[in-house]
């Protein structure tokens, strides 16, 4: 269908942005970049193209990435086990050097590129660069799994301000000179806060926070942080999205104004969640509610 | 046709639309308004919403109004009688104050005022401040109308440099405190040459250069200076349209890249023009022509 | 006996100047122009002089003004009656047009002129570039009169810190488009206030606050807000001096330093008050009274 | 007389000084100061006065300064006694020691305080602070007498680029760490030339040039840089003007525009050449004469 | 021995380099790590505290690095085997997704972290990033063994004035979304070029360039760009010391000032070169060879 | 044993400054030069070496000096012969005016062209440049021995922000033109406490403060300023060293961190106090005493 638009209509659809264009314009948007958005090639090109364009309209766009299917192959490559101790993976020496190496040599430079050849300008960063992110041991048995202790986020206002895109791995350093893995989300949260982000997008491989999670049609579109807290002492937040669920509380106590966990497996879902007047996924705000966006001051 | 897209298909005509906003990004588009574009409201509505999305995306847009309709109908309302040499408006001291009043007090400020309602920051100038646009008598015989002798592109600058839409009203000034009744198309070639801007934009009521003026299907979509020369030696270009063209020619001679003749009667026109594969007129360009839009390194 | 005066002694009137020049350098003034000293035409020449001289010794000068008499006159030639409810004109539809005409068209662009020629840099503004002022319905019975509801100072500091004189006309707008009659008194001493003015100059028709309204000799010289509240409640201060009175104080609320009621009938008033020792009408002050003029540390 | 003047009369001198205030607005003028209006303390109040009113008006002035009857005082009370090879002052170690206490440390410092007290914001320099003037030995006869082998003139604009009136004593140096005696005149027309200032002004005793010196009605007001070979030639420059006018002629070689030489014992006389119709002295110019001050576009 | 220095003697070792601090300061210098200086790591960690050095006292080091040894190592562990053509490594697909996880993931990292915990402040790139190094294919045969196209210097420049150090990863990239396998050396010499570096210093493992290369007090200290030449045809240059000394050339032909073929084995070679009287290795200059550094005006 | 260090073993002592250099850089350092330092040639010239370099590795030097000996002697020379009340110099005004010409026209100025020499960019300041320092008399029997009013630090800003060392004479002045002879100690103070300055230096003729003075071995090293407080009680601090230990708490009082009573008589003083793990002297600091300098975070 959108073969046949002809040109006066295209122009006409880009009018009708016109007022969620001018909410965003010179605000920060965080995008955490995982799952399935990232290992699909189309939705790759997708996910590139909506940053670059909200690069181009005057949004300040931040890209942190994990990798971990990535990761998992080469570690099978090179003849590594994983071994996990109450759910989390441990990260020998070796391990968070194959980490390092394919978050911060492999995928991270793949985006950069990406977004250079869709026109963007980007500049990729580890936790390493300017010490962007500290860490420390989390739990012995985990190794190198850190624990961010500080977030210098200097290099990245250095680099929103020159105009160019950040991408950034979630690895940490400490002053011994190791690294660490560190959680993507968490690393997100702590970013977009250090910025007082506009919004931070958490790209999942799910609807949203479900009601009845058999049910897509039981999404909750809006939710407080208060709410969030109800809903997960009745046990309606369950599982993986607890956590998630915990670092969007966190973004917003340190002044992120709204964070959406957002369905990285529909099309342009950035675009649709920023520019259209439909979202994508779940939007988690402060207990007093600001206005809903596109309809702002 | 356009009720039916999905909020997913709009985000995919948005992210078409990248390779032109990166094309003019930074730049500086000149837009003559007037005619036609200019008296039905809702093709006026659509041009300013063009012209706000081109700023929030990055363009540096300048608008240069005239305000035939609104003039004659006021000297008629004044009880003035229009009176003409060789086809032009002898414009006497009452005449020219009346054009002032019109052009700079209701036509520039309405403009203004609709810019700032669909989002964008307007301010209005006239040829006399800061004396942007110098002028003397043309002929004796016509009064006060007005041959541009310097234009003062200062106040112009330091309004796009601090994010504002200028909004420039055709009157033209002296240092003895007279006032100018001056060609619309005239000061906008001098203003786009003063900016050396990408773009002039020559909002009319026709399709653009025909080779039959009957036949709409004989457009002329492209044409090089010497090219509008032989045309016009031919008797092709003639009439109202030969000082337009003239216009386009000097504005290309001062260093304006690419001038469009464009048909204010299609809706969205501009942004058809500068956001899509298609134009909506005639583009002149110098000799050595330049590569064609949306197709540039 | 000025033309007697050697050029020596010309250069020694000049250095007598420097303890005032000082005071001002960097400040900022707002004169509040309207009255005789607008309609007589030496006064006007000699009000330009004083504010491009102000201009050029450092000072940040805004100019306000207003246009009874040209409105009236337009309203007159156009067939338009006034009327009345409660000494306040009623302004419909046409007639908010022609007094948005005649401020920003005509008597806008006239001083704008008349500034460049005198050697300063002028740009003429209205309550709709920018959004300077917004107004919403003051009473009902009286149309398009505007109460103020906003002052966006952005666009006039921008001009001043270019070095430019802005000068504004009084006119409203609102988000629906419409144009309102705004009282040029309140504007200006709402303008002043959100500049953090060190000097509101009135300039009027009468010598200042009399004790005596029939006595010219019991001008008061200086006020304080609550002088005057007690004046007031005295009926010293009464008919048309309340309104103007209550934009001093209002003036002064909002952290302009000194508001004069100047005596706009006395030739370079404004260079009188400022550069030399001698004031020209009523200073009102903050309680604490600063400091007079010129003896300032 | 002056007494008698009204303030409103007063005010209008001022406003008579607008175009020449316009003129130099902006411009640099440089102040070569010395003889009798050093030594008379009214003239040196009168000068300081008018540098920083200049300054007020936002002229950059540069106030280079001699000292000589200061030097010789200090010399006889040290006990030391002048000797001089073919006109021109030995000076031993001693000497140039004495020379630059009384300059650098008295005689600068003096008018530093005289011009902060004025109401102008001063610094001192020497040739010594960031090697200002930097000097060798003219002849070895002569010691510590310095012919300029640089001028570096960055301390200057800095100075003048944060708002302050720089004072400089000429005083050379050299990588030694010498201090050299640097004629007063030739120092004034280097930092001119290094400044392409807009006036270099020369202070003096006597009216100008004279076709003959023995009439002062014979005073040439202009005259070019060519006129003045052929006076030299005949004869009419002679003497000490001969010196004194290279120094002008190299300033306009160097980039100065206009060289004033100027009667230093007339009150005012800086601010009658520039800010009125009437000149003190002779203005040197280069071949190709500019317009008259006061009347240039 | 140091041991036994009193703390005077270490400030007066400190003050002895003053004018080689001085000579460097705000100058750029970039260095080409690679070699034993890379894989020893006491040597390793001197040259970081070298680079940190420079950096502190004003100098702006962009540190380009290589990585071979560890490629290779991963190579091996991931069974690959190296295959050459005409001496030069063929690189498929996987062998340049080798190359860049390698170097940009795992060298540059942990470079980057060791001058942060020698107290610098470092950020990493590589040639994707802004697209600081575009390739071709330079031999079909080699596969994805890039020839530089262009340089971006941009982002370098932007870290550098922010006062960061570069540090750089030789990897290139083309528009279709390939990554090259960039020679060090060359993209050195052109990243030095770009920035009209001061010094360009090559680390290696030999002493230089030496006239008899069995004999290590042959070497030669300095040389111009067409001894070189002669050097070469007369077999005296030969090896792998050929493309070396062709980037030398390479790097001076666009516009560095000095080249130095420094032996990377030494320890402090780069503070020595630099900071002291006696450099480490050849330095290459243009023909027109200017003063020996340390005695520079 | 220095001349026997290898170029290796310097740069290694470089680097081993590498985390003071660290510590200080961007900070601002006092130094209060006077004394045996002022007066020993060899002392002087590593004085000015010292500065030199603190100013190449980026600390912001400020240098205030006293000349107590070259006044005396000027003084003498002149036929002065000195009078004292209380152990005060009475200063007449003759007496000022030597104060005057010694301080700012020889001492200052030597040392700025010692400065310059060792290849530094610096410019010298007196109490009278841009009111400095402002002063009133401290008791009339001493004539012009002034007591500060006021210090205006924005010069010394300025050269500092322009990257200069400013050289500080302690004259100072008021508003009626008069000149004052201030103490050295607490206008170093004053200045060093406007400037929130890192350190400042006390360069004495004596150790530091000492347990008991005729013991060396009992020097200490830290003290707090209530430490202080109870060592004058004690009467450990004596003497002239009172007003000098006063002087230290009132900088402190001011902002200063630190304040270091050093013993100038040593050879490069202030670089070991700043670069070594050694001081020279006594340090001053609050009571809630910071880290150990070197070992700061």
């Amino acid at each position: 269908m959108l073969n046949e638009l002809s040109n006066a209509e295209r122009a006409e659809v880009l009018t009708q942005a016109l007022p969620y264009i001018r909410q965003y314009s010179g605000k920060t948007v965080v995008v955490k970049y995982g799952g399935n958005a990232m290992v699909n090639e189309s939705l790759k090109q997708q996910v590139m193209e909506d940053i670059v364009l909200l690069r181009l309209i005057g949004v300040k766009v931040v890209l942190v990435h994990g990798g971990g299917p990535e990761i998992s192959e080469m570690m099978e490559r090179l003849g590594k086990k994983p071994e996990f101790v109450d759910g989390l993976r441990v990260t020998d020496k070796e391990t968070v050097d194959i980490v390092q190496m394919v978050l911060a040599g492999k995928v991270n430079k793949t985006l950069v590129n990406l977004l250079e050849n869709k026109g963007g300008r980007a500049v990729g960063l580890s936790g390493m660069d300017d010490r962007l992110i500290e860490a420390k041991v989390k739990d012995e048995r985990l190794g190198f799994v850190g624990e961010i202790t500080a977030v210098n986020i200097e290099p990245v206002s250095d680099l929103l301000e020159r105009g160019y895109i950040p991408v950034i791995s979630t690895i940490g350093c400490d002053r011994e000179g190791n690294t660490y893995n560190i959680n993507g989300d968490t690393a997100a949260a702590r970013i977009a806060g250090a910025l007082k982000a506009e919004r931070l997008i958490m790209m999942t491989d799910i609807a949203g926070i479900l009601r009845d999670r058999s049910d897509i049609s039981t999404l909750i579109p809006e939710i407080t942080v208060s709410e969030a807290s109800t809903l997960r002492e009745k046990g309606i937040i369950s599982g993986g999205m607890i956590p998630k669920v915990e670092c969007c509380i966190e973004a917003i106590r340190q002044g992120v104004r709204h964070v959406i966990i957002m369905d990285g497996r529909v099309p342009h879902s950035i675009l649709m969640e920023l520019l259209t007047d439909e979202g994508a996924g779940t939007m988690v705000s402060a207990d007093r509610l600001g206005p809903k966006p596109g309809t702002e001051a």
